[in-house]
């Protein structure tokens, strides 16, 4: 990748390529006489941004923001892989700018180097939340500061996995309620560190959109089932589950990523009534209530039999499958899952291409996600219709805070910066 | 692709389906002791949906919906090529069939087959629009109906057309403001038409999404161009330029459906400088203001020139190559342009694969979208950062009505109707 392409390097050679255009100067400031009304159409020429499109996520924080962030719209989530002889400067100067830029495209402003304000005016609650992979901690050269967790997962039976999904050096999940905002701040964060890292993947992915999507907030997934029910959602959940509180110093308040790519077979399922994917699932299709009850929320009574003495909840069907076990109350994850629908693959013979990006947060994979997926992997009716053909760990830091005065600094300056010092 | 894929084939066999599921019989409605309140979240527990999700576009009328209709955030444009041996009768059928579905699931209903109404019941201005290709009136045995406008367009010198978005049987232009509703609906519509159609090409695109747009309702590309300033609107306009009016009966009330994939290289267009690129297009990047105006839909002064004497428009900009001459009032177009930004192609060397799908409405693309696009294949400066990577032309038959009384029908009662009647 021409070094050019980071505009940051180009700027200084900016003359140059303004004359290569081959256009005489002239400044819109010196435009000719006012011109005609036209065909303006009325309320059509204002400048503005609804309120909700300027919506925003605080970046600065304890903790990344991306993560106990409620669900938006949309998902890019971009895997990078370090060029050759990046080391633990690059590393440093990487996050630097990344965190930088990141910040300003979440308040709604463009970074150093975008030249299109316009594009990120409408920031519809960016988020932009960073972690790294195993890889990272031998590009700058301290491998002992690797979580032991972090690397690719025990294997499941039923795994599929394609390397064209697997493990990677750093990771940039991007969130907004706007696709093109989302689109824009991903083109912008990747050609910001092209001196740096290369996309090795690229997973993108949807809900339904911020005003359309039922009102308890739980949007569906493209088997039509509400999709993150149970997620730990509290104060108190999420530092139980998610957040970092021990290990390194420089981890405390960070979490894990973890990324399985599930491709669901829409053909199939389909074939299914809708009493038997009710099942399957354990929950009712229509408001998301266990089979036992009668609201998304009503906790499900596993121990509850039919007339003829059967379970109502099948002891096979994935709610149940999936429940932590009353002696594990730890084995829970915070779930940020994203549908998506591609052109089917030439010669598949599918008529569709479609599945979760399915991203979870928690302390510790092996301790969390690890033992709810080798109980799903082993019995989940659910399994018929699904397969895993991703996966891939990461580490995200704690947050971040920008530009502060003399004081003592509470939090890290930059993604990482607590790891990266020398 | 077996007949079981089709629901209402499948439904038949529905027993079987079920049993293979291999569960035992439990309805919901037999639900063990109400359980315990569990983790219920304020407000959390309502199944509706706001109101803006149910906002619908009336399907029925006197021309297609998604023509005319303001741009949804979301574009899924699905090509089919008809299945060995069908006929006339199959076209029918199938004519029947996708408009009955397509008229529920804008209405928010789910169609027949389609199990999951939850999936539909936000319809966010669901449009679902439907073209026929050069090769369907031979399929229908009618080569004397086909327009003589319908077929590959002339070659244009620029041109780098892959035949995989080339030309095709029919085309389902489905757009919404909700990525979930349109994916299902979508599926929907593929599955409902396996036994006639098979998908040769899918094309999916977005827009600033409803509620972030900016206020003045002209959608920014990923160059940062408000794009489709100029488009006809008003009644007037899409009476003169978009709504067949002459030839044959079958086709009063319709158009024509162009669409161009244009590919647009971020990585050169981004080394330009801000002014250079508003000179390129003769529009500023901030309102869209023609470079001799203030606001977005002044006219343009093509006369206008600075204190060097220089045209403040350029020539060869964008916005003066593609305006139509005076003497040609009739070379405009309706255009619906939607946004894709994909993974870049393995061994590509470039870091982005965006552009447009441009899509756009006229009576004649021989006389309005071809003479405009042999203009700025003569000369444009965008044309060093773009090139059309695709092409396929449609004609849309008239609008539809849905069940009448004994009265005279006024309409089709589906799409070609009186094109297909025997």
């Amino acid at each position: 990748m021409p070094h050019s392409l980071t505009r940051r390097g180009f700027l200084a050679g900016l003359s140059a390529g303004a004359a290569g255009v081959g256009l005489a100067a002239c400044s819109p400031g010196d435009a000719g006489p006012a011109a005609a009304p036209g065909n303006r159409i009325p309320g059509e020429d204002g400048d503005g941004v609804p309120d909700r499109g300027r919506s925003t996520v605080p970046f600065d924080g304890e903790h990344q923001a991306g993560i106990a962030t409620p669900f938006q719209a949309h998902l890019n989530l971009v895997a990078f892989t370090f060029s050759d002889g990046a080391d633990r400067g690059a590393a440093r100067r990487l996050m630097r700018l990344w965190t930088e830029d990141a910040r300003r495209l979440c308040d709604g402003l463009a970074p150093l180097g975008d030249l299109e304000p316009e594009m990120v005016e409408a920031p519809a609650n960016l988020t932009v939340t960073c972690g790294f992979g195993s890889g990272f901690f031998d590009v700058i050269g301290r491998p002992e500061e690797r979580p032991e967790w972090l690397g690719p997962l025990p294997e499941f039976s039923l795994d599929q996995l394609d390397d064209r999904w697997g493990e990677a050096d750093v990771v940039l999940q991007l969130c907004s309620d706007d696709p093109v905002t989302l689109s824009h701040a991903t083109r912008h964060m990747i050609r910001a560190a092209v001196d740096y890292v290369s996309v090795r993947w690229f997973q993108q992915g949807f809900l339904n959109s911020d005003g359309t999507r039922p009102d308890n907030g739980t949007p569906r997934n493209l088997f039509g089932q509400k999709d993150g029910t149970v997620n730990p959602r509290t104060r108190e959940e999420l530092d139980e589950l998610v957040w970092i509180d021990q290990g390194p110093a420089w981890l405390h308040g960070g979490t894990s990523l973890v990324v399985r790519r599930i491709a669901m077979n829409l053909d199939e399922w389909e074939m299914l009534d809708r009493t038997s994917r009710e099942m399957v699932i354990g929950r009712t299709l229509g408001s998301g209530a266990p089979l036992t009850g009668e609201r998304e929320f009503d906790e499900p009574d596993f121990a509850a039999t039919d007339s003829y003495g059967l379970p109502v909840i099948d002891p096979a069907s994935h709610v149940a499958r999936s429940r932590n076990p009353t002696d594990a109350p730890y084995e829970r994850i915070r779930r940020r899952a994203f549908n998506y629908d591609l052109p089917p693959e030439p010669g598949s013979g599918q008529t569709s291409n479609a599945g979760l990006v399915f991203i979870c947060f928690q302390k510790n994979p092996l301790e969390q996600f690890v033992p709810i997926q080798r109980r799903l992997d082993e019995k989940d009716r659910l399994n018929q219709w699904i397969v895993h053909i991703g996966s891939a760990v990461f580490v995200c830091p704690p947050g971040v805070e920008g530009e502060v005065g003399d004081g003592e600094r509470s939090r890290d300056a930059y993604w990482g910066a607590a790891l990266l010092e020398d």
